[in-house]
């Protein structure tokens, strides 16, 4: 039977090794790893955005797989490096809350710091504990190793959690926040569709961002070429983008922009 | 046996999570998936290039290779989701014209409507049918699911063409366009070696960019350093390049550009 | 028994379906074909980043690793075609110098040019060896025909090496050299560690780059946020960076720029 797949994100870019050298690490010990990349171009450091990307890229997993995840600041510092079990996943990676919003919905079950040193590489660099120890650790994980194994284990609150915005609701208005600007230049936000689920969506809702007001559609093709849209998007959040067009560029906007929904007083 | 490569070509980048996601459904559904990515980094919502990339590499798939392409600025709205059937190879995505350049060389057999909601992911957003359709569907075709069943056969006559520019062709003269500029600034024209065929390659032979002319050469090193050349490239079609440097960036001209290959007066 | 991992590395960049194409090709010879992607965003033609990234992680490549690649700015010129065993590893490429880093910590054992036109496609362009030799050939490896039947052996003095920079060393000072600039901006010199075991690490070293002072550190946690440090890094070799910050950027330096190591005067 096939290992797990082992889902990769990291900030290593694309112009070094870094990403390979996992892979070259992993290979040396699990010669049948699967592998998927979610990205490595994280900026450089935004434990905010790789939070984001696993958070939406982790339900369409398949059950089992292990997600090796290095957004790092502190290496060589004193974070822990930990595996979290979930119901459907294994999390292999530094304690600074890169998975704290995937958690939210995919519950920690377990989790051990990873000092068995048997299941690092011989020698563990100052700098890179992708490649020295979580590279090696998920490939273990992968051949089926025993989670209580590789590490002792930790208490859940004591994991690390990173400042996550909520959006803030009133009974007529709801601020809510962009989390993360995708590679089209859409502004995704932390407004989630079930959040909403006391809300008629009618003509008197409309959707602010800065000055400039933007019409809830249900998807691009609803406005002309070129125009501004709101609408929930494929992760379940709401979106600001521009049909076939750039809305960050357009709008001059990014991350922890605030974006206004409310119903239209005219309307009233 | 192994199931047939997956071929991916996107726009949607690095910097994302989406085509990992596309991996992540493929594995779900098909364990062991072979994967080779042509580029994600198509121009946002430009089918040309996509159409480009798609028919360069097509002739290089092994017999029996799905490409799943998604450059979808329709998404969402009336345009329809195919799968088409062609001597050699499964092509799953958008019916916008992304296949239209490599259907004139590998003839379209046969093509269905993705309207088979068993095959698709249980919940199908509106504006990332990579994910909910057409990921699910090349992973059933990778599993030897029958083409028949995947959806509705449509008549090879509707295909989504796109227009496709055309080297115009006199005794004397080709009018060709430059179609796609590489990551080295190479610019790749419409004119096939082929088409040629009846033109003595002689030095009486010029082509001309703009208002320059540039040599017909075998291949780069039949010139200096940073100096531009004309040759067949790989793909056997007539490129602007200059050795070790950067055409596009010397010239600054890009796709669309006309290029004209002329018998010299001079030598008449 | 699964063929070994093939390693690429290439200045193809993602917008082009280059590095697909060498996929591609493989999997038609070799269906079971293992990859990691080491690069495919050297600089364009810049051998010497290449030869960086190649002797850096080849380390961490499982024995019996194929190493496949393509920095090529003499392709289809006189430059040979080549495939050089190691102890540990396959290596294919061109002659160009692009392997010569490695060599020095992994010698070249045997060394054959890729003449067997049998094991190339069938028909090689003057521009694309990377698909129409190095990778149908690395594929043949990967299904084991044997090293002697794939060229003609060639006398390993006659391999070419790049001119690479080299830390002069004298009692109380090291010139060392910024090999290459990674995706986070440090600066990574030709001075290894193990050349410093008679100098001793103390309060009296001191690393200059420019007219910047920088001290010498364990990891990026030793120094405030967004400060200047220099350490052995995780190829064990001297790096500077700027904790959770950009070193290029901030000194505007690269590739090849100095960086002297000495006993602070004031302290002797």
């Amino acid at each position: 039977m096939s290992p797990p797949p082992i889902a990769l994100l990291t900030d290593y870019g694309h112009k070094d090794a870094y990403a390979g050298v996992l892979r070259a690490v992993i290979f040396g010990i699990c010669p049948d790893a699967r592998f998927l990349d979610l990205s490595h171009e994280v900026p450089p450091q935004n434990i905010m955005t790789g939070a984001h990307l696993i958070a939406s890229a982790a339900p369409y997993l398949p059950r089992g797989s292990i997600v090796l995840a290095v957004v790092d600041p502190g290496v060589g510092g004193g974070r822990r490096a930990l595996c979290i079990k979930t119901e459907r996943l294994l999390l292999v990676g530094p304690d600074n809350g890169l998975f704290s919003l995937l958690l939210r919905s995919d519950s920690a079950e377990k989790a051990v710091e990873l000092d068995q040193s048997r299941f690092h590489l011989p020698s563990v660099s100052a700098t890179f504990h992708g490649r020295d120890i979580f590279a090696p650790v998920a490939a273990h994980l992968a051949n089926d190793i025993p989670f209580n194994s590789i590490g002792t284990p930790v208490v859940l609150e004591s994991l690390v959690q990173i400042p996550l915005p909520e959006p803030v609701m009133s009974p007529d208005r709801i601020e809510c926040h962009v989390m993360h600007v995708d590679g089209f230049g859409n502004l995704i936000t932390d407004l989630e569709e079930p959040d909403m689920q006391d809300w008629r969506r009618d003509a008197s809702l409309r959707v602010r961002i800065g000055h400039t007001e933007v019409p809830l559609r249900r998807t691009y093709s609803a406005v002309g070429e070129g125009e501004l849209l709101a609408y929930f998007g494929s992760t379940g959040r709401l979106e600001i983008a521009v049909r076939n067009g750039n809305a960050a560029r357009r709008l001059e906007m990014g991350q922890g922009t605030v974006v206004e929904v409310a119903r239209d007083e005219r309307a009233a």
